[in-house]
């Protein structure tokens, strides 16, 4: 029955190209989550849902969600439409145009039994803090944090921000699991597998975990004339020395599919003739295998150790954060998959994300389930991200034949 | 006849210490160039030069010169009371009381015929520009480089500084090389070879060389998450690579007194989860032998030439800038030997000084000697910089016999 389910290229595109001009940078977007632009989009967003003849609700956190408050099986279809800084007009935006787009579909339908609602979840980009409106919508997000929390280009206090916008006193909607079959997530991959392999669609098996490590090295500042080499405790080259060392175990221990990176070294004072007292090294570990970071941990711990003992510097481990890889729901997985095989016939894999996502979110608290369509050059967070008409739409009709075969039944 | 030049070992410390309260900070002194406390410092000096008999005169550029305008054989003896930021109360302070100390023991004798004019040079730690009183008393500080020049820490334009420190308009005297037998500064080591070797002087054979170079990697930024290490330009990881590379050569290769530091290494964007496309690192080397320097910066070329062409990134090199190093002249250093022998018999030892001095920019137009204290625990640029007082009465009593022997001719 999935065949009924017929979305509109041209409304689609058209959406998705409308949306961009709300905080249009370039090729790009600059759509920082509650800005004036931001609300304004949001806003657009709303209008659009009532066309597909949903109930928009806007929360206290700035989420929307588009309810059919009379449906008897309905999906949660989203992702987020803000956007980080003079970024792309893709990303999040994508999902949530998808998620309209089937909605109106289903509303050209007339099914008043079933319903997808779209959702366009606030700050997935962490301008104040990760996933703030998903994990709001979950009850993982306290009024403790939100006090807290603050914008981290302008420094804004979270609360400040919330009543610029107009969202100060309103509640913040939670989701009830028991009132959907499931969440389902489109988004560009952001890498540039499916681009570099000819592929056109990519069903996310799980998301990975990261652990963000900061290592410290702490020496002696001391005079870089006069101080000779063999009485040093120079931290920036016991820094080197140790991540050299890092760089070189883990490319022999990582699997396939990790990543790792060194985001930030800074060195105090930072001073070409004084001996740097202090080095701090941000690390990051991506991989959808838990053992696999468990794997590189250890090794991580054990390099620690021996490089603390052999140096005249005292080196520190400390996980900054971490967040565990989480598998997509199998029943769903299948469903994208099958869909996207009939949408683009021996273009689709199944593949980890390598990045965060909404929908790792809602899956603590109901099945979930993601499709990728391809950045072409695996460029994102850029204005120049982008993705071909033709596989937009492909995105888009593999994602509405999923939603028919879970709304209908029909998993042939 | 160097025996009759007694100084005075109670009035010498009593001067440090007093020069030691302008400006005092913790155990040290906080006097930059032309601040408030550095001029009112200036002010004291040229109080004490007139005891000693001598004409003061502050120049345009905040240099102080203690003249003997009748003397017919003069010694140039000095350093710099200026100080880094919140650092030592001896480092430049030390060589220019002992100037003093020495001037007055000779007004104390009573010839007319001899002088040690003292010295006292403007910013030789280069808040506004390296060794520039000394290079303007040698002719090699245009009105251009003033016009330029700012305060590294407040960012104030040395124009400015000088106005307000009431050095608008005055003339910046030029040194008639003629007139003097010679420069001799004494100094504090700064290094902890004579204090780790229980030496009570050291007689400087030569100034370092520094060669400073900025190595830059072009790569790709990227997001970390979805960028396969293998498609990866990761301007970060070349640096370590690169810079690992670096030490382990250098190591094999460098002369037993060469020191080489990397200063400051910066990653841009410098953020956790984006891959960094920029990587600066300011890498300085040193030593008091050309050929060192020289074999050093070829190995530097090949090894940024070969991790260049391996390399996914750009790899660049430049030299920031350059010292040669400078040898102190021999007639002085014997001077300088004999004198510290008698003062200290057996503990005495000829050693390159590792830091920049304005004596080497005096040896470009007179002969040049300098002498060493030990710095206890080998700490400078620090309010924990200390030399304990016999070391200090020793190193002024050798300085002024060096002094007696080259005015009165005794080279025994």
């Amino acid at each position: 029955m999935q065949t009924k389910l017929e979305i509109d290229p041209d409304r689609l595109l058209s959406n998705l190209r409308c949306l961009a001009t709300f905080g249009a940078h370039l090729t790009g977007v600059h759509r920082p989550t509650f800005s004036p632009q931001d609300m304004a989009a949001r806003a657009w967003l709303m209008d659009r849902m009532r066309e597909a003849r949903l109930e928009p609700e806007l929360d206290g956190i700035g989420n929307i969600l588009g309810r059919a408050p009379h449906a008897r099986r309905r999906l949660l279809v989203g992702s987020h439409s803000d956007s980080q800084n003079h970024a792309g007009w893709l990303d999040g935006a994508l999902g949530v145009v998808f998620a309209l787009e089937i909605a109106l579909a289903i509303a050209k339908l007339g099914d008043p039994d079933v319903a997808v609602e779209p959702v366009d979840w606030a700050d997935e980009e962490a301008h104040f803090a990760s996933f703030l409106g998903s994990r709001s919508a979950i009850g993982e997000l306290s009024e403790a944090e939100i006090d807290q929390s603050r914008c981290a280009t302008t420094g804004t206090p979270l609360r400040q921000a919330l009543a610029s916008a107009g969202l100060e006193g309103r509640p913040r909607f939670r989701i009830d699991p028991s009132c959907y079959l499931g969440y389902l997530e489109a988004h560009i991959e952001q890498g540039d597998y499916l681009d570099a392999h000819d592929l056109s669609l990519g069903v996310v098996s799980s998301i990975v975990g990261i652990v963000q490590y900061r290592l410290s090295f702490r020496g002696q500042r001391n005079h870089a004339g006069t101080t000779r080499m063999a009485i040093r405790k120079d931290a920036g080259a016991a820094a080197v020395a140790l991540l050299h060392r890092i760089h070189e175990r883990f490319r022999a221990i990582a699997a396939e599919r990790t990543v790792w990176t060194v985001g930030s070294i800074r060195l105090e004072p930072g001073q070409v003739s004084i001996i740097p007292d202090l080095a701090e090294v941000m690390l990051q570990v991506r991989d959808a295998d838990d053992a696999v970071l468990a794997r590189l941990d250890s090794a991580l711990r054990d390099m620690v150790a021996e490089a603390g003992a052999a140096s005249r510097c005292e080196i520190g481990l400390q996980v900054e954060s971490r967040t565990n890889p989480q598998s997509m729901d199998a029943r769903l997985q299948k469903a994208l998959e099958l869909s996207a095989e009939q949408a683009s016939p021996g273009r689709v894999m199944r593949m980890p994300s390598g990045a965060g996502h909404d929908a790792q979110i809602l899956a603590q608290v109901m099945p979930a389930g993601m499709l990728f369509v391809p950045s072409i050059g695996g460029i994102s967070h850029h204005w120049d991200e982008n993705t071909r008409d033709e596989d937009i739409v492909l995105g888009c009709q593999a994602l509405a034949g999923a939603c028919a075969r879970l709304l209908w039944g029909d998993m042939r």
